[in-house]
């Protein structure tokens, strides 16, 4: 089964606004990677998330350096805990912090389907 | 001077984060009136702003109940300042809360030109 990142997301945004969050998703930034916002962002009283989706039918899905730099310059002025949410085939969406993110060689980032990480419980 | 509603709407942006807010721009609800997003999401540490905008080159604009219902409901879901912000021709982006609108005959309500309201520096 492919993931598509558009039905991913918006799979993403049901869950959330299930947890009683709101939650805006920003306008796609039509291949400009290099757009500084996330690409959610969901609120639910005192809690903040900004979250940059990543979906694969790969085992394995790469972020730039860039991404996650632009990530939290936006968590951190937004008042937002910065989240990298990764959905792979056969799985539900799991998340990291950015400070848990593998390393490549290159200094850009990897998640691995294998890994897993956070469910949106732990995170909310 | 016609006052366009989108550069007026990217003229608040840049005056948001001239102050220091992250801010996201929802998707334009292609005449959709009845989006359940504000027209912006405003974030500074532990402020938070949803922002309804409304531009005209006449001397008063009108806003239907139902938007006003949906940007509190938004507001109170998220964890934001609900707003409605008002840009008419010659003058400054001013602002009111919802409790402060003038409400119509049939209802809806009503923002005047020659009422003005807060600055943004008295709203952040």
């Amino acid at each position: 089964m492919m993931v598509k990142s558009d039905r991913a997301e918006r799979e993403l945004v049901n869950e959330l606004e299930d947890k009683g969050y709101a939650v805006v998703r920003t306008p796609a930034s039509g291949g400009r990677k290099k757009s500084p916002l996330p690409d959610l962002v969901a609120g639910k009283r005192e809690r903040k998330l900004a979250v940059e989706c990543k979906s694969s039918s790969d085992e394995k899905v790469y972020i730039e350096e860039e991404e996650i730099e632009k990530l939290i310059e936006f968590s951190v002025r937004f008042g937002a805990t910065p989240l990298i949410g990764a959905r792979f085939s056969y799985t539900p969406w799991f998340f990291l912090f950015p400070h848990e993110l593998s390393v490549t060689d290159g200094g850009n980032f990897v998640v691995e389907k294998s890994e897993g990480g956070l469910d949106l419980s732990d995170v909310e």
